[in-house]
């Protein structure tokens, strides 16, 4: 037998100084890692450069974007002594031009300039580009073939396989940035796939857990918007309302880790304390918890195989609550049980899901259906899209980034007026 | 970068066939384990066997040992094709002898027959015999460089120094049996030691979790006996009633993971799901959770890096009651506080604290001594055994053996009457 218990004091351990004093210290400092964030100026983009600022020295930052937002990214350039800040709206070039004249920090507009500071060799690229738009500067950032820290959730639900194959042509590393999928990679660490019986991925139950549908169906936005445990956009807080968003992310799930679909469960945990709890073979559980805040996925994303000490309040367990899990109710929140059904319907069915449920989402924001209007939207559109043959054939890319337009269109004809 | 997130199905796996079903299957069949069993008739021993028995081609069974009980003995060697069968009380070799005549399996008595068993060439040693009587044993297991699966506590808790020095000159390798440490060293995983902010053990409380002084005074043996959780033996079930064993643990817990004895602790967690909790600085926690079989810790210590597939129940989620943890109540369960101070005096304090629990719980059960007077007799005889100059210059396992005793007669002598 070739292996050692690596964690012992007694076998093998990575520094003997450590062993010999119980006090583990830190390793001499390594090379600082590149690392480009792209949708520099969002909210993972801002959690990303906050961990980067906490450790200056384990970090050299290559290229930084963001769709608008020319302030906020000049002055992130400035804080971070950015090689490369690429605006994606054109509109928006000369702003940053000026803002950034005479800092060495180059400037660029328009989305192939995004692209291309995806490609600006890194170490690491922060894929945080939010929706649709993300795709190609994500593709684009993989054929590095160095690690994406992924963030995007088009790229795995829309382009599933298509993004998984690039990804395995460059050699890319992939490491998951959402809490849950976070979770479940730590918790299946080395662990062998045929060992893994079950991936249980856990959703907070969104603000309406326990409406009944009368109830449901008079929700309004700004209800929707009080969400208890994240802190998140408009978009992503409807989502874990009805539960649409636990479902995009077991498809990701589906993607990201060696199970078939019918080992991928949700289960609602009010505490949104445990993110995922890997079932294994042997009877063992293994599950990662953390309070919700995304540095802690961020920061094992940049970091691993190593960790990165982070400022995120330590979890202390005598303050929790009680630890609770409860079955997803598909009849109260039939979103959930869509995105399972197009999981298994495979093809262009995600995507056109995905297209869908963000139309619906906007058009309840903008009052122009309910809350309950908007899983039958995206159920409606679904249907029209197989039986018009969107769902098979889709092959690149492009394709992808077709049936997403096309299904955006149907949605928007399925809604009122 | 050289690492990939092997759990993704878009990087490497180590099976391409899975990879292309999205089925895992099994591996082509290895050379099974050569296993021996020291203690093969206890509680522990007959949980190994019983997996053995669910995949008799993984395994091949070379020594059983028992110190007692041939008849048992004989069965589990005839059950499983032993190579050989040893038991520790002379008096029963010729019963043993005879059970086993013309079975092709051999037959030995007398502890250095045990010994000699535990140097039998084998994959795996699981070291499973219960207290000091342990000690030589496992010692004798461990110079042969294999796998050590742990059982035996006194080898940490007494001699945890030299048997870690001991274990390390032979290159074998330990993998903890107890719950509470197969969960830490799998919430570990491949952490770096620098990574780990504290481990966290999870006690049950006991069954006198709620009483009060008062009526801790008057609980009996048969009050104690009946645990809530786990099946055991009457003196660890007597020590999960006090939290002895809880400290007990702390102390191996030291020896097994590299991390100072302030970064350990134990957490009352009465529904005993989650064995362990790591906590990392990156503000992650990773935990272990488990119904309360042995059979999960004992599968784990036999396959790692792989997982053994157990008949253990599944964890069912929305079925369990609300987890939750409490601070330990040092002032009703002063045993705790003596284990982690003994932990801090070093030397041969555990192992004073240890053997002197050991008599203490006896005299309970013997209803020689109340409940709340097992730990003032540990505590008294600790600072008798410090002015005596017995916790110091301790360096053998002789020493070892030879402070249980004199720490046995001094709680003797400390007992009324």
């Amino acid at each position: 037998m070739a292996h050692v218990v690596s964690v012992s004091k007694g076998t093998t351990r990575q520094d003997d100084a450590a062993e010999a004093s119980h006090q583990p210290s830190r390793p001499k400092a390594a090379a600082p890692l590149r690392l480009s964030v792209l949708g520099a100026t969002g909210s993972i983009g801002a959690s990303t450069l906050d961990l980067v600022a906490h450790h200056p020295d384990r970090f050299e930052v290559v290229a930084l974007t963001a769709q608008c937002n020319a302030r906020r990214l000049a002055e992130l350039a400035v804080a971070h002594g950015a090689k490369l800040a690429v605006v994606g709206d054109a509109a928006h070039y000369a702003e940053l031009k000026a803002l950034l004249a005479g800092t060495g920090t180059r400037v660029a507009a328009g989305p192939e300039a995004i692209e291309a500071a995806a490609r600006e060799p890194a170490d690491c690229v922060m894929a945080a580009i939010v929706g649709a738009a993300g795709l190609k500067p994500t593709f684009a950032a993989a054929e590095q073939g160095s690690r994406i820290a992924l963030a995007n959730k088009e790229c795995l639900v829309s382009a599933g396989d298509i993004f998984i194959s690039h990804v395995g042509r460059s050699g890319a590393e992939l490491m998951p940035v959402d809490s849950e999928h976070s979770a479940a990679f730590q918790a299946i660490g080395r662990t062998n796939a045929r060992s893994i019986e079950k991936i249980v991925l856990t959703a907070s139950g969104g603000p309406f857990r326990t409406f009944d549908k009368a109830r449901l169906a008079r929700v309004t936005p700004e209800e929707a918007l009080r969400h208890p445990n994240w802190s998140m956009g408009a978009k992503v807080t409807i989502d874990s309302a009805t539960l649409m968003n636990k479902g995009l992310e077991l498809i990701e799930a589906f993607h990201l880790f060696p199970v078939g679909a019918h080992q991928l469960e949700a289960v609602v945990h009010p505490q949104s304390v445990v993110h995922c709890l890997v079932m294994l073979e042997d009877g063992s559980v293994m599950a990662q918890l953390s309070h919700p805040d995304m540095r802690t996925p961020i920061a094992l994303a940049l970091a691993w195989p190593e960790r990165l000490q982070t400022p995120v309040a330590r979890l202390d367990l005598v303050a929790l609550k009680n630890l609770s899990f409860e079955p997803p109710d598909l009849d109260r929140f039939p979103a959930l049980g869509l995105a399972i059904d197009a999981l298994g319907r495979g093809g262009a069915a995600p995507s056109v899901l995905n297209a869908a449920n963000e139309v619906a989402v906007t058009a309840f924001l903008e009052r122009k259906i309910g809350f309950l209007d908007i899983a039958p939207t995206v159920g409606a559109c679904l249907e029209k899209a197989e039986g018009e043959g969107l769902i098979s054939g889709v092959e690149t890319l492009d394709d992808v980034i077709a049936v997403d337009a096309e299904a955006r269109r149907m949605a928007r004809m399925l809604l009122p007026g």
